[in-house]
């Protein structure tokens, strides 16, 4: 199950840190490792701290957007210390471990981490169906990019070598991967702009609250299917 | 309760290791560091580390030996990566934590983390009642010293504030009430219906595809708006 769950590391500043997320990661019997434009990749701070767990980085995929390292993922959780205003599906430490175990059964799920000193953006947020966030002092709350992959993969090993999972999935269809889904929300939105109900430009809050929305119920690629044909029967109707 | 638990570091080599404890400590709301022989305390690298925790950096005790740094302590736990010959009770890092909240109630509580290197010595693992351990990776099991602290620290957080933890929900807006849902569905089968996209009559299983995909999703009131907002905004631009 391990073998489907990727870290992705958002514009990482300090090799350092990915060193050592290199080591927490083979610590924890996690392999694939994805780094959207890394400020300096590979170095030797890097392989200093990953102590061994040089594979890890060897096989490291350097991306140039968050998109494409996803792309083939069904499930994408983004990290976050923050509490947004966003009412995204949050899931701490523990509750994510399990849902990403589960889901990692069937489809690729890619946890995402964004920068040291600002996370990840919204826009970047927007790529994802849960927010991800370690139960901390809410006074003193960011932790070190390192230390949180680390709680991350600890929770996700515990998790898939706890019990034998169960190999239950409810009578499901396969889940949309993130490109597809991200073609329906390009559809839904040239749509809503052709219809009015946005004006090109100023559609952030609707497209977000619709992606919310759409995100919660972890579309099948069936459903997007369905979704695409109402949109463009809609847009058919007008010529 | 976490004020009673201490975290007891044994001759650290790496000064960073340190800092990034203090920051691991602060991030999980503890606050009692104890050095044993610190290669180098205090430094600019530990400070550079603790990135705002300098509270817990300055309140830090030294001492020149394990004893003096638990003298005061009823229950002390020691960590080891490796199983050691010594039957010693082991206690993995949820189960630690589990005993050590329970025990601060009334207790002084010490965790003690050996060398970045070596770890405790046998004759340091005397001083304890428990082993405690981290699960991982069997061919790769030493983690970072700091990745360590930070891992028990997180469960030490988690099961203090465990009520805390499990109550965390979506702060989420009024669902919407079955009719208010019902509502929007007709209000769909209508648009459907008038783009073409499903005949009167025979439009079941599209129907009931749809209604599955959005009962996952748990609708709001101002989601249903939104929605049917859409759909008025749809059927109004063929006029």
């Amino acid at each position: 199950m391990l073998a489907n769950i990727r870290i992705v590391l958002v514009e990482t500043s300090h090799p350092g840190n990915i060193g050592a997320i290199a080591r927490a990661m083979k610590n924890m019997a996690l392999t694939e490792l994805y780094l959207v434009k890394p400020k300096t990749f590979p170095s030797a701070d890097a392989t200093a701290r990953a102590s061994g767990a040089d594979d890890v980085l060897a096989s490291a995929v350097v991306c140039d957007t968050l998109n494409e390292a996803i792309a083939d993922c069904e499930v994408v959780m983004g990290a976050s210390a923050r509490d947004r205003t966003i009412g995204w599906p949050t899931l701490l430490a523990k509750q994510c471990a399990q849902q990403a175990v589960q889901d990692a059964q069937t489809n690729q799920v890619a946890l995402v981490f964004g920068r040291e000193n600002s996370g990840l953006t919204n826009a970047e947020l927007d790529s994802c169906q849960y927010l991800i966030r370690i139960p901390c002092n809410k006074d003193f709350s960011s932790l070190n990019l390192a230390a949180a992959v680390q709680v991350f993969t600890y929770e996700l090993y515990s998790e898939a070598n706890q019990k034998a999972v169960e190999q239950v999935s409810p009578e499901s269809e396969p889940l949309a991967t993130s490109t597809q889904i991200e073609g329906f929300y390009q559809h839904l939105q040239e749509t809503l702009t052709a219809i009015d109900f946005i004006q090109s430009g100023q559609s952030n809050s609707v497209m977000r609250r619709l992606r919310r929305l759409y995100s919660r119920s972890r579309l099948s690629t069936r459903e997007v299917d369905i979704l695409r044909g109402i949109l463009r029967m809609s847009q058919g109707s007008k010529e």
